[in-house]
């Protein structure tokens, strides 16, 4: 079995152009494969998502098609070389690909080897559950369980609190607390600029900057780019 | 049907202690009643919780009794001269409440008269649904559908977007517009130091500050303190 993941915190990386930061291991993940299917139920506009990713990749040398002109969706996914799973809303593309009973059928492909890349939200429907994005719940979803991809939970978009703030509403860092006091799976607290690149059972932080991983009943360590996770 | 709500964006304004910044509001609510049942269900600690709480109330001359205390929450509920329900998270507090099937009763009692106080994750209960809370889906709840005792949604904790941010995260604006795209009820957007004062179907924005109205299809406008909501 040979998995690959590419888990990016955030599609546009501050003051660089959409999927600019990580472009190499975008290529890395895909080795000779020249065609993607891109999910775009996070967001309402299919088509214009759609279109930004096509422009996108085609500049990489990938053909992209976009799942939602597909006539049938589960045979898009059956036939697909590789998947991109776009940023967005966590319970709306949830609650769409439930919809489209198209979860069962990613992750049967993911674990054969098709590529799964993924940003934001499609990286936290990678995780076992949607419990730890950061989304507001629009939509409710028929389950919060996801695709179960890796035996861990992704923050995505994580950052520290702010000593200076005077707001008091909870930090990141409290919620993944909580999300502690009721589940026992591990959290990698994502900041933006990095990714996680998943080679078989070697889950790799890259990008810049590091991560945050959160262990229920430990204190929270740093993860330095080009570490292997240990969980 | 009287309905008596008293709906607090955060329990704890910036620089002040528990309750302070809304204590004369809460006695307005409470009117000549001097006893409340209490709600600790957001958080994990229920004990600690209801000690704080209970200390609070004591200091304002109401006697606060916890329902995690009672024999049977439901007769807790059902004899209650008024309820308060804490804040924390969101998802873990309706699940709480769906579990021991309270939301009827609750429901019950308010409309038919019981004051009914709340902060925060208690707030988003008294909504519609749970669709416009900030709070990480740490726990599954058997559905988002809340105790629908006004006819809009609240957005707790709300803030304005920070222009100098370098965040990519999606901003409380955008979520809103977001939850707007799949749903037409109007959210309020109710800051840090505000809350909602609600007498029978008079809404009264009070506090420190303003807050903001955000309906499907139409710019978001300010609400000031003291001004009625004409949804």
């Amino acid at each position: 079995m040979k998995i690959k993941l590419l888990l990016i915190s955030n599609s546009i990386a501050y003051g660089k152009g959409y999927l600019d930061h990580c472009e190499k291991d975008i290529l890395v993940t895909l080795g000779k494969i020249n065609t993607i299917l891109f999910i775009p139920y996070a967001l309402q506009d299919h088509t214009k998502y759609a279109e930004t990713a096509r422009e996108r990749f085609a500049k990489m040398g990938i053909k992209l098609t976009s799942i939602h002109t597909a006539k049938n969706p589960k045979d898009a996914v059956k036939k697909a070389d590789s998947i991109f799973v776009g940023g967005g809303n966590t319970f709306r593309l949830l609650s769409e690909l439930q919809k489209r009973g198209l979860l069962p059928l990613i992750k049967k492909r993911v674990l054969s080897g098709t590529p799964y890349l993924a940003a934001s939200a499609g990286v936290n429907v990678a995780c076992p559950t949607i419990k730890t994005t950061n989304d507001m719940p629009i939509v409710e979803p028929k389950s919060f369980q996801a695709l179960d991809l890796v035996p861990f939970q992704i923050n995505a978009h994580y950052f520290d609190p702010d000593p200076k703030s005077k707001h008091m509403g909870e930090t990141r860092q409290q919620r993944i607390k909580e999300f502690h006091e009721e589940n026992t799976t591990p959290v990698v607290g994502l900041r933006e600029g990095t990714w996680l690149l998943v080679d078989n059972n070697n889950v790799t932080l890259k990008g810049e900057g590091s991560a945050k991983l959160f262990q229920k009943g430990k204190e929270p360590r740093e993860i330095k780019t080009g570490e292997t996770l240990d969980l």
